[in-house]
């Protein structure tokens, strides 16, 4: 296609409108289709990982272009047809789930402003509705109810946080900061000659063993090294930060002359939702004089609940915290933003450039970890203008009563076992055959025994068993572990549902067990999603349980005994 | 508002459909007016930065929602309205200009889809489309026009590159990469253990002087410090790495037991446009067995024309190259590629996590910096299914014609002088009053003659001036500088047109000036368009000099004899 024609097609004022109009309404046909998640509708449509593959296999760039409705229809037919429907009631197994209808409209507005909010002069107005949302999230984390922004004109040296492309780059970017405050010269320098100038020979990052994974990618990328995230383990019961332990690491490391760059709370895991204790956090962090960072990616939209924010209790004493509007705010991706107690915090981070982003401007690319950046913010300002915080309120709240109900419908359930506490929406559980759940009850509780009373018990309840009790736990628990992996894989397979699956410690040593995740906190759900989640997820389980426990009896033989009770 | 009344509203299926369209028009219809850019309209609304600041004073997150036309209106009213318009034929400023207006329904698609690119159980498609597209974009650096994705379904750990939300998380993920491969222990240890380990005590990064901003911040958050990036002299005209002297540079550092992670070449340098000899560096490379990194964000769309492709010759030997889609290739934010030669590469900085992105699986989070991602990927391909190589070769050339044509105008212009090559579309030039430019282009011929000659012309033409001629010259480049700040200035307050500015070396020893930076690659810009500009900087040009000549004479005596040759 020559330019003329290009322009005359695609580009106003030369465009024909009617035309444009025409693909407008054919699109936003094909969205308000794919979400309305008509009842029955699968997930995803069925067809195999090799066939989507088939779809997009030219290998070079088309030299000549083609129509736009036949791309149009080309896009909804291989693409959108074979998406993920994650806002799918059904779709419960990430930290994606139904967004209101108009954050498809922000993202139409973002896209043809276009604005660039690195700097002032490629985003005017940008630049201010970005600065009043960190207003806002500054005075919801630190409870100031000031206004702060006004400081920020006057002084351009006065940030208090930075938006993102996400979690990862929020916690990077908080950590960045931790790191330069704690070797001055860092930024300049590097590593390897800061180190030397505060004689410190390594440098560590604490966080609890439920840490995210961006964590560790954090410190590779920032030269800290990934096996210097020190896991600090966990309560099992509450998944959250043991505080004891915290301690004792710490006193080790300062007698090792170890230096801490940064301690970091959780406020929502990602594994199992839970949250550390903040203020228990702060009291220590402020003994040690360390960076307080909170990693509120998922949890901290309860801030927004006056039912809940007593469970972040201390954030408000953090010097940094994250949190992601792509996730429990309801908005599509991406939308993230990192804050900073201390508006003064993120010069250290701060850099320029001749072009752009010079020294004395209000450009917000100054302190980002990114460049040039796409007005994500637009979507959270809009939606709290709409939403406000009561509505806010009502879709957390109704998240973590979802997660609660579910909870009750495991707990009472024969064949499935709950496996955390539910705080922030997050359900971890597995699927545990009926005949084995009683039975690994029993060894559970025999297992808590001190010893004598365990051979006492174990005599009662497992005649056969004596010495090989624990082998043989280890290994039903790994074919309930595979049970369970192949039962999600199935259930995927499946596309009527979704949950997704990690690892957890279990109760029994030196075990991982496999549990099913659960984040039921699309406001689309209704209890007999639920229920019918589960019995779906029942009949897969009982169906592979029948297929593959003869096969595992054949193989360990002991496990009969158990079973019977011989 | 309570829940039921906001699902009622805003989530499908049970949102009115009739309602969301009402919405959706209205935005459509906005979308089109601020796109049309109808003759004569300004940039910008003529508003002061203090008054858009009241527009969003609010500190508070609202606790009560609005309804959606309100903030529908609001959102017209004090955003749209004082947004820049970046796609406006008359912003020529920066690398921001009109997009097809297709890319906005691309933007509409990928947000009603959501999917999270970071693994496949929330991308299945979005998986495959953009592993098609970094097949393209190899196939085009690489010239390698083979189907290489058949390799990663066989192969997890097989990675073409990887998407990310703009060049400098590319910047950053090469140079990590290069960082880990020269220190195959860096990414668990840290920079400190690693270097201890291969007895290396300060590494370095090599670009030219003009390296974009975030070669630096990459540094800088990597552990190997802003000040180890080791910035090469360019040739005045060409803006091009000095080859030889980057040679000089490496032997001294190899004396020094200096380790080099990487030499970065840069096709299409932020500030002039120019391109690196690439085949040169690539020789080089090789030669020391460095790692080769083209930072490609402006000038890798050259690899779509045929007529110019061959600017970026040796390309196809870098390790790594960055290239945005949403510069050269006319899409909207955000849309940036980091691409490897060698497939495993991506490998030196895998990470997983129990809850994703596992081993094994085809998930596209497991190499990249990012976490959660948007499917922005999208764009491109529909793109280039639309555009084809040719109508991309069409815009590309046709951007590079506007700024020699502009070049031509400015040369032939008594009160502008082009400062650079535009090469790549960016044209660098300065506003020089009329009575000044002859008077310093005779002195600039003086001042390359050698010495003897110099007197001898020194007394001929500036009879006067004898010791004093360069300080002179120095203040009255200085003065020239301040002329074209206040020009860009007060060119960007009247809101008609834009351009940027920025700082460059002079061919006067020791001095940085202040030079205007074009960018007319907006296929909607006509000869008018850049004669108009050139014009609207003219006249203000010459009300500043006509009210700040006089006060600078006052103050430099000197200058009279200068500019009246007495």
């Amino acid at each position: 296609m020559n330019l003329s024609s290009l322009i005359l097609k695609y580009f106003f004022p030369y465009a024909d409108k009617k035309e444009f109009n025409k693909w407008a309404t054919f699109t936003l046909s094909a969205a308000v289709d794919f979400l309305e998640n008509k009842d029955g509708q699968k997930l995803h449509e069925y067809i195999s990982p090799n066939d989507i593959a088939k779809l997009f296999q030219d290998f070079l760039i088309p030299e000549k272009g083609k129509d736009l409705f036949d791309v149009l229809s080309e896009t909804m037919n291989h693409i959108v047809k074979n998406s993920v429907k994650v806002s799918h009631p059904f779709y419960i197994g990430h930290m994606t789930g139904a967004c209101p209808n108009f954050t498809i409209l922000c993202d139409l507005i973002i896209s043809f402003l276009n604005q660039n909010v690195v700097k002032i002069e490629t985003a005017l107005s940008a630049t201010y509705v970005e600065r009043q949302i960190l207003n806002w999230m500054h005075n919801l984390i630190y409870k100031n109810k000031k206004f702060l922004n006004k400081k920020i004109f006057e002084d351009s040296n006065y940030f208090l946080g930075s938006f993102c492309s996400g979690g990862t780059i929020g916690n990077i970017t908080a950590l960045l900061v931790a790191r330069n405050k704690l070797f001055p010269s860092i930024h300049k320098d590097g590593v390897n000659t800061a180190f030397k100038k505060s004689g410190c020979k390594k440098a560590v990052v604490l966080v609890s063993s439920r840490g995210h994974y961006s964590i560790k990618k954090a410190a590779a990328i920032l030269g800290i090294g990934e096996k210097n995230v020190i896991p600090i383990p966990c309560h099992r019961d509450s998944n959250n930060i043991d505080i004891r332990k915290l301690d004792d690491t710490i006193k080790k490391l300062i007698k090792q002359q170890i230096k801490i760059i940064a301690i970091i709370g959780i406020a929502g895991t990602t594994e199992t939702g839970n949250i550390d204790n903040l203020n228990q956090l702060a009291t220590i962090t402020k003994k040690y004089k360390i960076w307080f960072h909170v990693d509120a990616a998922w949890g901290g939209a309860l801030l927004f609940s006056k039912k809940y924010q007593s469970k972040l209790l201390g954030i408000e004493k953090a010097d940094s915290v994250v949190l992601d509007g792509h996730k429990f705010l309801f908005l599509t991706l991406s939308n993230s933003a990192v804050l900073f107690k201390d508006a003064y915090a993120l010069n250290l981070i701060k850099h320029n450039a001749n072009y752009i982003i010079r020294e004395g401007s209000g450009d917000l690319g100054k302190t980002s970890i990114e460049g040039s950046r796409r007005f994500d913010s637009l979507k959270l300002w809009f939606a709290i203008k709409i939403i406000g915080r009561e509505g806010y309120e009502a879709l957390i709240n109704n998240a973590i009563e979802n997660a609660f109900l579910f909870k009750q419908m495991i707990d009472s359930h024969p064949s499935f076992e709950m496996t955390n506490i539910p705080e922030t929406g997050i359900v971890t559980y597995r699927f545990i055959p009926k005949i084995l759940k009683v039975k690994l009850q029993s060894a559970k509780n025999i297992y808590h025994l001190s010893k004598s009373q365990q051979t006492v018990e174990l005599k009662r309840n497992f005649t056969k068993l004596q010495k090989e009790f624990l082998p043989l736990i280890v290994k039903i628990n790994d074919f309930i572990n595979e049970l369970n992996i192949n039962l999600q894989k199935q259930q995927r397979k499946n596309g009527n549902s979704f949950v997704s699956r990690t690892l957890l410690e279990s109760v029994w040593e030196r075990q991982e067990i496999v549990v099913l995740r659960a984040i039921p906190f699309n406001p689309l759900i209704k209890i007999e999603t639920l229920s019918e989640i589960l019995k779906e997820q029942e009949a897969i389980g009982n169906a592979l349980f029948e297929s593959e426990f003869p096969d595992f009896l054949k193989q360990v033989p002991l496990a009969v005994s158990f079973v019977c009770k011989v």
